[in-house]
């Protein structure tokens, strides 16, 4: 458990119940395991919202409750509005009417309306019902944008959309609003919208318009609205997928930072004796034997189950459950790319949609945790395309710094560690031939001293890569190579090279590994200068006895750093981070703290969001970072939880974690 | 249905109970699905067979049959023999100690022997022993080939081996044998293995020596293993993988034609505290939330489950036994390849081993069936690689008649069908500029008259593709080209050739697109002058009303062929099988059946495999074939089910459905 972390879980319950609150609990990626309140209890995201048609509720709400575990579900203000529903509800509520105790979010009809034309009702009449009716979660009603709509009408649709969400905010009383985000394919407009509407006074944002996408594999437009839709919504609020209720897409949306979903393609399925799969649909006629461990697959012959469409529908559940599932766990475990790159060879379309993700590298970055615990698996080429690798590569080429020397050595890619690997190569290459040994790994290019840092270190790979993956470590290698000032006339490849090292070097000579790896991995992680910065003054180490790795570093006797075995960067100790606030200006690696804060962070208490006033927007979660007041004094060294944006946009939950407050520093100098 | 199924499936158990037979009901390259008859009721295979420790059985036998609907199960003769169980065993039987009424394969303690050299027992006394404790299959003491051992001493295992089981069936009595395969990694040792040990009288051949490669993930190594073995094996003998019992290998394992699992795992694990999952193996500690559907997981909170040892196991089996039925599945399906390379993307080393496979292609084409209903999907790189399109590209080269043309015009890879959305260009290049319209597709090149075969005609691919399919795609289509004598300077490629041919065309003529099709399909389909041979005559169409596709081709008044809208491939009639017969010399597409079967085959019954002489080896599941009596005299016209291979090894079972029978000729021409 990282430092901290208990404690934070703790704080996530402590404020009251009430209003409504969203709070993470783990991320991966723009994916978010998290919280949210209402007045009918907790719901842990990712969600998935069952659709329940009132009139014809094929699995009934309490079992949706008490079998499948579902603590919030969704239903139609527009039905129940208009037949003979109306009186019930209306004198019941939402909750007496359906007998669910738990959270019911309602959807006002938009989808109808855009479908059949027929909804005469207007938004502030659907919002004054849903209030009526005692909803959690009311919807607008928007307007449906199709993704076909020209720029004009979609510009249109988008300020309508606005215009009704300030009117919805006005008249919601005490009711939760979920805000629709429309605009079509049009990206900028998607953004627009998100911005403006989330920047309102709603509890969830919702991604409309978008069934039509779904409905035609256009995964990888999907993509380019969701992620547009992010790049303007408040990262403090949870993201509805409207009418995502395949679980063929929930890695990839939930990837992309969508909390809750629904579905009401478990019943429409079932009613048309179809059978939902983690990478599909198929018609149970067609189906002999279920490869499938649910209970209803489990107990009941296929024979049965074709022919029963409540049998159906509880299969159906039981799958999108378990997939909702899948992807908190992946999420909590640091696997969301994994589990959503392994979905992707469901479908040609989701490969598409996959391959479109590098295109928003910078964005995605942003929000990518600094590493992980366990290996990283090569699924496809597009492994090597993850943000986490975008940024791997990035900060190699801004942060680290070449050292001198006469060329480069290029070792090939092969079973981590390299240094282990290539020992005695790379001791001669360093130590007499002034060469410089550098993998060209299919990651990028890792030059030796940062062969321990995650997921260069802990990586597993095919033996036999494809040309896609090739072809990009060699772009990968000799980007980096030329921006490093590498000729290439000094480049030597292959095992010629260890004969020729052999020539030259008589034998191995000592080598300051371990100094060469912490000078390496402080300008990687902190930035190019903190290698200087940092380690000023005689330098020792204490090793790990086991091992024989560096786990402490001392400079003038102080302790400034630790090494992480789990993923071989730095954890900044008070005297380093003394060091680093000296050398680098403000705002670089800070985080500034409300000044009322400053005493407890001194005490050693954590850092949360809402007593952040401004952050280095290059500070990622995971990253260490430095607490200052606004008039930069230093008032503790953490680990961040969240980047710029979200620290800023949060009010809830920790923004960092502090390891250690630093004391003001005394009013003379000690001697 | 195909024609005869419903036959051949009622066929099926009509046979005397016993002795044992194993029999077909559904295949998919290699994999089989099947019914192994045992004393103790049928099996269907692929099986699962839990391994039950009869000292600690951590869930009863009798719960594995009736709550995870196990049909046989494994238990260790060695374990039974040696320690207090022994005279209970020996009283009450192995089904009456264990309280298991269907099927008991024993193991003789070969790998316990293996492990912990301390098996005092000989081959014959464990033979005996099984025998006594009523085993349904009772398993020889071989020696275990470890993967590393030398040529000598593999060589010299597998002649012990050989001998043991010779040994073993001389004592077998009325119990059926497990006969053991090793060999180590020596591809030709495994395969004179499996064919001396498979062609005596046992009813189970398993492969051995493999643990040690799924242990440490050597994937490549296990499928040269198996496919070594396959070959040497009698086809008509389940195969056993022992220690296969990680649901991760079922899907490489049953397509590679193992037909029986057994697993230790899912109890060795849950006492580790580890859960399996079709995709790896995870620590229960380190699971938050379960992302799994089986019963287990959808009744219990992790954290009960992570300490309850029992759950742990019940989970395991609910996932094993959902594993092998998604298996079971995917082959009647015909998408064990599609299953098998989504599930590579699990583990790098799954990668490795799909791309060994494309070196075994010759030898797995042999059993892939003609076509299967449904798309093909895009998986990765290694789906062009699937034997059934190297046999596409193979009877492209081998069968198809380049037409005579100028030159070729190369049209880009693009949604299907082709012919429909080139239309206007592929017209303008046939009829008045004399070039021919070829897509240089993925799956190799596409002349524009075979878009409609399958899987060209239906599949489904990225937008985007990746670079390794896009060379693959470059080299197929130039491999083809050079063959077919097109030089490549009057290659023409793109949107410029569109402008040209249009100059070039006043416009569009009709061109016999039907007749286009109809011929270059037959030759693909029946080999080389087989378009010459049926389309003799004056010829007409049956086209359909509904799609304006040609349904039956008639000649000379004769209905000959029929196109199939499924594949778009030909169902010969008995008309156009004399017509092949003629044309083409013994053995081309015959079937020699026993002359006793020729009146009913002539009457429309099926053909067993058992009345099988001989066949051309050319023929594959799914081929139109001529059955003639040894005398060449044709017979009936029928659809195959198996190969040469298996048709000659099967006593049991249909060898090829009969579409029509063919009365003997008369002895005087018609007038």
């Amino acid at each position: 458990m990282r430092p901290g972390a208990r404690s934070a879980r703790k704080a996530l319950y402590c404020g009251p119940p009430w209003p409504r609150v969203f709070e993470l609990t783990a991320r991966d990626g723009l994916a978010r395991q998290g919280v949210l309140e209402t007045r009918h209890g907790r719901v842990t995201t990712p969600a998935l919202l069952p659709v329940v048609n009132p009139n014809h509720p094929i699995v009934s709400p309490k079992d949706l409750a008490v079998r499948f575990g579902a603590e919030i579900l969704i239903t139609n203000a527009y039905i129940l509005g208009k037949g003979a529903l109306r009186e019930p509800v209306l004198r019941q509520g939402v909750h007496g009417l359906l007998d669910f105790p738990r959270a019911i979010m309602t959807d006002s009809g938009a989808f109808q309306s855009h479908v059949y034309g027929d909804v005469e009702v207007t938004n502030p009449e659907v919002i004054g019902f849903q209030r009526a009716i005692g909803s959690d979660l009311g919807t607008m009603l928007d307007p449906f944008s199709e993704p076909e709509h020209p720029l004009a009408r979609a510009q249109a649709d988008v300020d309508e959309t606005i215009a009704r969400a300030k009117e919805a905010v006005a008249l919601r009383g005490e009711m939760d609003l979920v805000g629709a985000v429309q605009g079509g394919l049009h990206e900028p407009l998607r953004e627009r919208c998100a911005r403006e509407v989330s920047s309102l006074d709603i509890a969830v944002a919702a991604i409309g318009g978008v069934v039509p996408l779904m409905e035609s594999y256009r995964f990888r437009d999907l993509v380019r609205v969701i992620l547009a839709s992010k790049k303007g919504l408040d990262p403090s609020k949870p993201v509805h997928l409207f009418g995502a209720g395949h679980p063929l897409v929930f890695p990839l949306a939930a990837l992309l930072g969508c909390d809750l979903f629904d579905s009401a393609a478990y019943a429409k399925y079932a009613r048309d004796g179809r059978m939902l799969f983690a990478d599909g649909t198929r018609h149970a006629s067609e189906v002999r034997e279920s490869g499938c461990a649910c209970p209803v697959c489990a107990a009941h012959p296929m024979a049965e189950i074709a022919k029963d469409e409540v049998l159906l529908a509880e299969h159906n559940l039981h799958v999108s459950f378990a997939a909702v599932r899948e992807v908190r766990r992946a999420i909590g475990a640091g696997e969301i790319w994994e589990l959503a790159e392994r979905r992707a060879r469901a479908h040609p379309a989701l490969l598409d949609a996959m391959r479109e993700l590098r295109r928003h590298n910078d964005f995605l970055e942003e929000s990518e945790p600094l590493s992980r615990p366990g290996a990283m698996y090569y699924v496809g080429p597009e492994t090597a395309h993850r943000p986490v690798l975008h940024r791997y590569r990035r900060r190699l080429e801004e942060r680290y710094a070449t050292p001198a020397a006469r060329g480069l050595l290029v070792l090939p890619e092969g079973p981590r560690p390299y240094g282990e690997r290539y020992r005695g190569i790379v001791e001669r290459a360093l130590s007499a031939a002034d060469v410089h040994p550098v993998v060209k790994s299919v990651w990028g290019p890792v030059p030796i001293e940062l062969d321990a840092v995650w997921p260069l270190s802990q990586s597993i790979i095919p033996d036999t890569l494809d040309p896609e993956a090739l072809e990009a470590a060699e772009v990968f290698f000799r980007q980096w190579a030329a921006g490093a000032g590498y000729g290439f006339g000094v480049l030597w490849e292959g095992d010629a090279t260890l004969e020729e090292l052999r020539a030259r070097a008589p034998g191995p000579r000592s080598v300051e590994w371990n100094l060469l790896r912490v000078r390496a991995t402080a300008d990687f992680q902190f930035g190019r200068g903190a290698a200087e910065a940092l380690l000023r003054g005689p330098i020792s180490f204490v090793v790990s006895k086991n091992t024989g790795k560096v786990r402490n570093v001392l400079a003038d006797g102080q302790h400034i750093l630790s090494l992480r075995a789990e993923d071989g960067l730095f954890t900044l100790k008070a005297a380093g981070a003394v060091r680093l606030h000296a050398a680098f200006p403000s705002p670089r690696l800070r985080v500034v703290a409300h000044p009322d804060a400053i005493p407890f962070l001194r005490e050693g208490k954590n850092l949360f969001a809402k007593f952040v006033k401004e952050a280095d927007p290059g500070i990622r979660p995971g990253d260490e970072v430095l607490v200052v007041s606004p008039e930069d004094e230093l008032g503790a060294v953490a680990r961040a939880a969240m980047n710029r944006r979200e620290m800023l946009a949060f009010k809830r939950g920790v923004a960092a974690f502090v390891r250690e407050g630093v004391p003001p520093p005394p009013s003379a100098p000690p001697r």
